[in-house]
């Protein structure tokens, strides 16, 4: 598990029973890259809210009260976003604090033997796929086509999709993680997987609303530069 | 198209009608990176032989000629090769004259954006993929099973694979030509399209046997070092 070093670049003093924190000149704020599963799925989102806009309203009450922590979210992810929360609850402060920025993806290099990893896992899927069509064509004789073919597209789906970076807006995500030397909070277990094999930082995404409020508490204790 | 430039390196002089080549000191030997496609591909072999067996050995006929060139092959291509070649026509000279080479692969960094592309192929493949799947379900009411099957398995498997890399052999061939900066020699029109991505020099793959050609005379007129 990657325990999110939030201290970084300050430095500690051990005072008796209390800790200080100094700010170092030159401190640079950590940065957390988002993902929307975290406002979407219900049982990451359950301690933010009961609905997405809530669960969005909440981190943002929090993280106006963060001052050592920068948040993130490529556009692509905003959007997906977006269809899941009411319009008129976008405000200046969301647009303030959870910063959208795309990944320089024509800059940014990525270690090639992912390309195997990659290719690998898809070849795996694919194989997965044709046996899902395969049973459907032999359940022909028992059910009706319709039906056959809709638990079939569900089925097939899940194939190929779960677990696995499947979507501009994944790999958005990991570039801009990586470009920023960021954590990234996601509810998709094919994203952290794949984080793992760049090298990027991850959290528990269960464990964000906790990982909020311990800012926020640091962040009173800080003073702001 | 990708002219290869096998002079490189080399002083041209103009010297009446007659182009005279003066090996420059340093003078790196062009690098050449072959598929197995060339020789078991019947529509690209053909010039070379009329087997698998019988176009590796007119290429290595040549190839002993050529002394302008290197010529390399991924390992795990060559396994691929000697599925189709008599075992027994494995010789010293196909060793030292077809360099066995696996790509660095931990070393090597590829530019991001081929995420997005391969993703974005993949996904259109799957899609292509469920309605092969869904056409082969509706047709349960007019033929046998087993006979929908068998096709569907082959429709399938185009749908998904043709013209993207899809294998471990694939990425060695493209980062070996990527890491050698070797002119790419395939007959697979996915890796022509991916060398294209990676910015690989690739080979026109029915010319294959005139630019030997052309090598072995080149060769005759060039001192060897």
């Amino acid at each position: 598990m990657s325990e999110t070093p939030i201290d970084k670049g300050i430095e500690t003093l051990q005072s008796g029973r209390h800790t200080e924190y100094v700010p170092v000149p030159g401190f640079r704020r950590e940065r957390v890259v988002l993902d929307t599963s975290l406002f979407v799925n219900p049982d990451v989102r359950d301690s933010l809210g009961r609905t997405p806009t809530e669960a969005l309203e909440t981190f943002l009450f929090m993280a106006a009260q963060i001052h050592i922590l920068e948040f993130y979210m490529p556009p692509s992810t905003f959007q997906e976003l977006l269809n899941f929360i009411d319009r008129d609850k976008i405000t200046g402060d969301m647009l303030l604090l959870l910063r959208q920025k795309p990944p320089r993806k024509h800059e940014l290099k990525c270690p090639a033997y992912v390309l195997y990893e990659l290719i690998e896992e898809i070849r795996d899927r694919v194989n997965r796929g044709l046996r899902v069509a395969e049973t459907a064509v032999r359940s022909t004789e028992k059910k009706k086509i319709d039906e056959i073919i809709q638990d079939m597209r569900k089925k097939y789906r899940e194939a190929l999709r779960e677990g696995i970076i499947d979507s501009k807006e994944d790999v958005d995500l990991l570039l801009l993680a990586m470009e920023l030397d960021a954590l990234l909070v996601t509810a998709d277990q094919g994203l952290i997987k794949w984080a793992e094999k760049f090298g990027i930082r991850w959290l528990i995404p269960e464990k964000f609303s906790e990982y909020l409020s311990s800012a926020v508490r640091r962040s009173k204790d800080l003073p702001e530069e």
